[in-house]
């Protein structure tokens, strides 16, 4: 019984739009034996969330949660207004008395709190705040011009895109081929289900890229030479408000190669008509030239995100694009990361 | 007695690479009574610094410093190592005791260290910390779109170009035409000679942007509707350390026109071999591509740096600078703010 399981706390929450809790159940290596949301229970996980293959009960709390064997409470959904909801104060309690380690992507951090932190001492469970970023940051030293694996960076043309379960899909293959992989996990969500990992958008702006660097250092060492490092991207170069993040990632990985990834159709940012999405082909051409003032590195493939079309609509953009781009496109969560992947093995 | 004078320390390191307390003594409207160096003491603050037109009298410690009548102790240069050294903490324990204010650009901050802020709270002396960021940042609103001023941001091809002075200079320069006119602080030097300001690398990644969007805010209550807002850039968009606050200060402050500093014959990035330089009429197009994502803005002028080299060469270099981009080029601090000015006015 020392391994790792996830009761998921999502109270109220448990939907599409629970980033970090589906993330988890879909790709960490450790199950979720439960999901902890009273509004839903008596349900099962999968029912609520498509393409979703998940048996976890869905129960009423973190006691019922108790009877399928978790070590670990996640917090994984964000309340909202950012402050911890009384309702989640008293389950994470409930949790530590109960002997479970905690783990959260809330931007408040439960370490932080002092009822939390004490109840978790007395009872010797950890705490582990998955967006608290290393106090030892600084600029990049040159070392991630230096690493021998091959990096490749997910971009794209917006936020919520995916960028994370394209490069979650392309380790998947790429793993399965036998080849040496590295997911590089940039963002809460990518942390909590790779287990390590810096959340670059809550570092001091100064130190984006020394941060980017230590994540490609630290990928390296964990795949050894000639393994590819899939970086999760965050943000745009084109996005209103995250473009500093996205720059900064992009410079301080110092990727050899970039995977864009794009919904077809998508015309705004954040669907704000303040702010158009250009041309694809004009959007690639302007990540090419931010890459090459550190690196020079090509846009090998376009990742699609096509779930909201029916699956002719999504061949036929898919084909579309490849004419627009002169890339290979696909949509890797749908029809498979190998074409993707063959891109970017063809492009070492 | 009651406004700002500054006694300015800067032990051991008074020259031309204390940028906070020269920039100070250049430009903010409180005087520099003293300039606190033991190593320089009995000397005038303007015989160590080129072009720095000061008498300010060089002492050897804080007690001497206050024959001249100082209200305000400037921590005016970084020690290394980032740590305070004890004779700085000596010195500003001192000056606390004898009644004056502290202000302090360094990355420690004063206001944090429970021995200066006991014998402030004691003495009734406020110790403000110059980098130290508004804790209620967010992501931007759209007021960056909204605000009635002309918005102009310096950018540039590396760091350490004059991209503060520049707009220092310009406007001085709008002022004296009768034009209403604010700089637009984004860093610490540029914070200690305005008063107001964000020094925008110290902000968390996600809210660069957002910062940015609060100073031209700011600037426009300061300056109201009609007023130029000269915004201090900060990096550059090549710059392989500080790239992600460049584009994140463009993307934030949104700026109607840019002008682009550059010292000519500059060809790598902090000297080092594995950044060059590109060209300057890309750096200028990438330049104009990245700021149209959110307000298509151009470069409407070059500001040389052209202080390393003689009067001959600088007017040959600003010449062929004009002939490669097609713009108005001119070294402001040397030769004035009036062409660059023009240029940006008629760019309205």
């Amino acid at each position: 019984m020392s391994e790792k399981r996830y009761a998921v706390l999502a109270e109220g929450m448990f939907d599409e739009e629970a980033k970090t809790a589906t993330g988890v159940m879909r790709y960490a290596e450790a199950p979720t034996v439960a999901v902890v949301d009273s509004t839903r229970a008596g349900t099962r996980a999968g029912d609520h969330v498509a393409g979703l293959v998940s048996e976890a009960p869905v129960v009423t709390d973190v006691d019922a949660a108790m009877a399928h064997g978790p070590t670990t409470l996640l917090i994984g959904v964000a309340p909202a207004g950012g402050h911890l909801p009384p309702a989640f104060r008293r389950s994470i309690l409930r949790a530590i008395e109960l002997g479970l380690d905690i783990e959260s992507g809330l931007h408040e951090f439960l370490s932080d709190d002092a009822e939390i932190a004490a109840a978790a001492a007395a009872k010797g469970v950890s705490v582990r705040d998955l967006r608290r970023v290393p106090d030892d940051l600084d600029v990049p030293t040159g070392a991630n011009l230096e690493v021998k694996a091959h990096t490749v960076l997910t971009v794209g043309s917006d936020c919520v895109l995916g960028k994370m379960t394209v490069c979650l899909e392309l380790d998947r293959e790429t793993r399965r081929r036998g080849l040496g992989s590295v997911f590089v996990p940039t963002g809460q969500t990518g942390i909590a289900i790779a287990g390590w990992g810096i959340a670059v958008d809550q570092v001091v702006s100064d130190f984006i890229a020394g941060a980017a660097e230590q994540l490609v250092v630290q990928g390296h060492a964990r795949g050894g030479d000639g393994a590819i490092l899939w970086i999760e991207g965050q943000g745009s170069l084109n996005h209103p408000f995250y473009s500093g993040v996205t720059l900064g990632l992009l410079h301080g990985s110092a990727p050899h190669a970039m995977v864009f990834v794009h919904e077809p159709g998508r015309e705004l940012i954040e669907g704000d008509p303040r702010y158009p999405i250009r041309d694809l082909a004009e959007l690639i051409d302007d990540q090419v030239r931010m890459a090459r003032h550190i690196r020079p590195a090509p846009v090998v493939a376009v990742a699609l995100k096509t779930n909201r079309m029916d699956e002719e609509a999504a061949r036929a953009a898919i084909s579309q694009t490849e004419r627009e781009t002169g890339l290979i496109a696909d949509d890797p969560v749908r029809f498979g990361a190998g074409r993707i992947l063959d891109a970017v093995l063809s492009s070492r």
